[in-house]
């Protein structure tokens, strides 16, 4: 059965499949990403919190990089090619394998390997299943706490502890009540110093400030408990997975300009609870940016 | 059974009960201190996710806090006015009653309230009992995660999901292989400017740097996967259940004079993983304040 899994009532910005998708063929893959995060959480459990050994995989700049990363994705890439030899990978540690397939799955087996070797559990395994090169399907998977977001044809299905919950954003509108986020506020960050001053100015207006979360920051978004998430710097496997979970909530996500993310720019994505409230930030952003 | 607890091989910063102190009474208040964390958790759990409505307690300044901190709070008081009429308590949200008595609680019922009302699990319940002035016990819990630090008479015991594990600090001396927190960085926040240039120098010499964990930090250097936590601003009720637990883990736990914590100065608090790397740090955040 070839369905459009989407009302297409007005043109969403990114992560929606608006064209003519084999919708059997998604809850198909949509139980294999399943089996993907399910594959890596056994990586990536094991060595939690055992003091593994960090590599540096960035040279003078500290990027680090884990066993359990490498491991992860490695295993997810076998399951990959024996299921579906004819797909393409593009994941964070191991590159690009038969890139211009129309089916593409975006591997980032720890996002927030700096939480990892903190022993904080907001790092994420994210996986994405870009078609024709628009992400249609997204998983963010936290194992340590046993929550796992996934979305697919624009429904968002939530469990923790293996108990499905009813979630969405939280809607809010006034930039005043907003809970915003960002992982590193420092300009040597991920921020130049014009971002990060943008993002202090955000903050400045906003009722609260929290950091160090990673895409775990998205997730919380969709779940109602955050309200804008902005950051820079980011690369398609890191926010891949983030828009069609975002969206599925009943969220906004670009980049600072209104474009779809990745559009163009150097990775800033902005996530939001509500339009009005993204047309705010967004505005608050323009005017920052352009002193 | 009276006894000294601890060998006194040498003087103690902080949280160790070098007095006579009895040793029954101390595992009595221990397991009272448990049924303190317990009955915690059910007034935080309940609203944890819940979109709870939160309160500003400081005016001008944000200062969030929730029914659950209150609810928490109340419950704890009454059950040590029930078991213990003539100890004394200090808690965060209804100040001090009989505050001159030999055995005093002092409670946090959640520290960390931003990160409970953003949905995060790095709030935790804190948990101290003074014996004449001196912290000598101390809980860290965290009931999302099922995580609990109970440290009495120098012995560290952490349970996660009732699973009782052997933990310790990592006992890293290298300051460049460090692993650095504090809560927020900004000047705005709890730092000073001079107090968050201090920390920002400290940053630049570590190998990685996170935010926004509250006294969870210190619970994840006690099990060796943080090795300083630097921070300012804070008072009795959020630093007292921590030097108990992060010296039991063979830990260090000074202000930034290497003194007690709140022996003077506005709540400087320094935490590390050897003795070596505290005096590193101690150094380096001298040499920053002097500038």
């Amino acid at each position: 059965m070839v369905i459009c899994p989407m009302p297409c009532h007005k043109p969403k910005a990114w992560g929606s499949v608006c064209g003519m998708i084999d919708q059997d063929m998604m809850a198909q893959y949509a139980k294999f990403a399943e089996r993907l995060a399910d594959a890596a959480s056994v990586e990536t459990l094991k060595r939690f919190r055992q003091q593994a050994d960090v590599y540096n995989k960035a040279g003078v700049c500290f990027d680090p990089v884990t066993d359990a990363d490498r491991e992860a994705e490695q295993v997810q890439r076998q399951l990959i090619n024996a299921a579906y030899p004819d797909h393409g990978i593009i994941g964070e540690e191991f590159g690009a394998e038969n890139e211009d397939a129309t089916y593409r799955w975006v591997l980032d087996p720890i996002d927030g390997t700096r939480a990892y070797v903190c022993g904080v559990a907001s790092w994420t395994t994210l996986i994405s299943l870009e078609v024709d090169g628009v992400p249609s399907l997204g998983v963010i998977d936290q194992p340590f706490t046993e929550e796992r977001w996934l979305a697919v044809g624009g429904q968002l299905t939530y469990t923790a502890r293996g108990k499905r919950q009813k979630v969405g954003v939280s809607g809010c509108t006034d930039i005043a009540k907003a809970r915003l986020t960002t992982t590193d506020p420092r300009p040597a960050a991920y921020f130049s110093k014009a971002e990060a001053q943008a993002f202090d100015d955000l903050a400045a207006k906003v009722q609260l400030v929290r950091f160090s979360l990673d895409a775990y920051g998205y997730a919380l978004l969709a779940i109602g408990e955050l309200d804008i998430v902005m950051e820079s710097g980011l690369q398609l496997h890191d926010y891949a997975a983030l828009g069609p979970i975002v969206e599925a909530a009943g969220g906004v996500i670009t980049n600072w300009r209104g474009d779809p993310p990745g559009a163009e720019g150097r990775g800033e994505i902005l996530a939001s609870a509500s339009e009005e409230l993204h047309e705010a930030a967004l505005a608050n952003i323009s005017r920052s940016m352009a002193v």
